[in-house]
């Protein structure tokens, strides 16, 4: 038995996911009998489309389960190429699409490319807690931008010019945004890009929420050039979490270095996640899609007001994804201990602000939507009781 | 489009495999109507196992398609530790299993959670090629150590203790091992690890081909202590390559670290392919997988002194995995370029020795029996013809 064992550095700066914490205290007052309302998991509900769920069946009958080209099976790639065509109205070579095992393995080919050690690159605080990591792990520098309501809790242009530094390689933003919901506005993303363009950086943009957007369609990143890497999932919209599956749009001159990459460190992404995500651009699963989006929708559209009515303070409705991510100041000082008392006295689960950096994490709760309007009403029901008697 | 794109320097030095280039123009020469025979892929030629298919459909239907926990499905570990139990008599904790998206994820994991930039690690060459670049990925230092026929082309605890330096932090030893099919002698083994523990190092056993040995079963590394890695997979012996699952058996006192790590960079392993995996150590599966081994051996005991008689020398009787790593210096000096008449002018697939390392590459090749005895009896004629006709 080791005592004293030696980890590397980087994997001593990693913190741990609080939720994880309050997820498996939940489990475990769940075994007890107690009922919890998840508003802490950022998993959609709903399960995988059927037509999704038929292809990987009959990819498993025809025992299509054998390694695939690195970058990712072909149909699939001209498929996702045509969804931009046929959604966004945008040509796209399917040879710059790479699939990868979820947008987990997107964000890995793309640091471990472009940042070399000391490099640094500009994200968002608050903003997804993996981001972070992602550039460490490589030995690149994260420099976190701390962002408010008063930019939507999204970089602007002004911001990375003025933290962009010689060190500076990449700007990192998510449309629509975790934790946030927040959608760039479509002027201010350009502006970006033309900032990042001008001092010789690349722009990654997360597209990873595409498709959850409500009220008028979002866009793509793709639309302001081919010098931008944009990252996808099938995990959210297409309701494909524990298949793995994602992709990146990448210029075209880094495809061959990816290519050696992903050979390297995959070998190849899951055949029957890929054979059955095919599926996912059908019509029938588009229509299945949309009827999803109309029921997150109403969800936030109900979970909003009825948390502002609470004493939430959401400055910025948040036009996609399935968080609300409010400001709790009014309600209490430490948002992580108040996170562990809806748990155990209200019995309601949520992610408190210190997964998502390091911006005024004690003021911010995040609440998710993944679960339907009745248990969202009894999760609020909890709570305002909850408040009202302590 | 991007004239002028910075790679990072860890992706500028990622050798391609020069065996994707020869598969691609296999692939072209067969569409044109060539026949080929395929002697470099490193792919068992057999079908998933039924029994594994079922579970996975089954898995399909009861919608189990979501996210699972960062280290793995509790049932999973289990069985992967009463594995252990049953056919190698080891008592193992399952907490300290840890299933990866392939051996390909616990590799990194194990990479990231250990190196510091400027550590070195301990290889042999020729040896898996991905091993270099996953310590490089996070800023390690490869040391190759060429190792040959006279130790059974392994790392014995004398190279290692020679090879030791101060900024040494662990030692990669694979049995059997990719290119040679060798199998590291235990007592030998024993004597690597005591060396590494004795220096403080950290010492990684490969074991991705395990199960698939032709002679005495081979053993477990983990019999030796509970302060080493052991890497392990699905694919190969299991038949499950495009499934991307894999495992490895972790010291207890990393567990914790290296789950932090995997919920960071890859969420969790795709859940269809662990709730299918489970039941590849069911009996049924189990007396398949033995008749596949004895098919492998019988391929072997063909194509081993079939090649032999053609003038490839193969000092060490490879007694694992599904490869043949045979010495062509008496029949070419380039052993690159001589792969590649082979596919060519005699329309046989095979791997040079380059894709292995720099120890004599131009000597080598590597033959797998991944395919029937017909068809390896096809690729002999043809090559015996080439070499007489040429």
């Amino acid at each position: 038995m080791l005592e004293n064992i030696k980890l590397s550095d980087r994997v001593n700066k990693i913190q741990p996911f609080y939720v994880m914490e309050l997820l498996a205290r939940a489990r475990q007052l769940e075994a007890g009998g107690r009922s919890i309302v998840h508003m802490e998991i950022g998993e959609p509900d709903f399960p995988t489309p059927e037509p999704v769920v038929l292809a990987g069946r009959a990819a498993l009958d025809q025992g299509l389960t054998r390694y695939l080209p690195a970058t990712g099976l072909p149909e699939l790639k001209m498929r996702i190429a045509a969804y931009y065509s046929s959604r966004y109205g945008l040509a796209l070579d399917p040879a710059r699409v790479i699939v990868t095992p979820g947008s987990s393995g997107a964000l890995q080919l793309v640091m471990s490319v472009l940042i070399d050690p000391g490099d640094s690159v500009l994200i968002s605080d608050p903003g997804y807690p993996c981001n972070r990591n992602f550039v460490e792990l490589v030995g690149g520098v994260p420099k976190s931008i701390p962002v408010g309501p008063d930019t939507g809790y999204q970089l602007t242009s002004e911001l990375v010019a003025e933290a962009w530094t010689q060190d500076t390689s990449a700007v990192m933003v998510a449309t629509p945004s975790n934790p946030t919901g927040t959608v760039l506005d479509a002027a201010e993303l350009a502006a970006i890009h033309a900032v990042v363009r001008e001092r010789g950086g690349v722009l990654i943009v997360d597209e990873i929420y595409q498709g959850l957007t409500y009220g008028k369609e979002g866009g793509t990143a793709l639309a302001l050039g081919d010098d931008l890497f944009v990252i996808n999932s099938f995990s959210k919209y297409f309701g494909m979490t524990g298949w793995r599956v994602g992709w990146m749009v990448s210029p075209e001159a880094y495809v061959p270095a990816i290519d050696r990459l992903a050979q390297n460190i995959f070998i190849s992404t899951s055949s029957l996640a890929q054979y059955a995500a095919i599926e996912a651009f059908s019509v029938e699963c588009s229509s299945l899609l949309e009827t999803r989006r109309a029921a997150f929708k109403e969800r936030r559209d109900y979970l909003l007001p009825a948390l502002a009515g609470l004493g939430f303070n959401i400055p910025c409705v948040p036009q996609g994804a399935f968080y609300l991510y409010t400001d709790c100041s009014e309600l209490c000082n430490d948002s992580f201990r108040f996170s562990r008392d809806l748990l155990e006295i209200a019995g309601v689960a949520t992610t408190p602000g210190k997964d998502f950096g390091n911006n005024q994490p004690e003021r911010h709760i995040r609440f998710a939507y993944t679960t339907e309007i009745p248990k969202l009403k009894e999760g609020v029901v909890r709570i305002a009781d909850f408040l009202r008697k302590r």
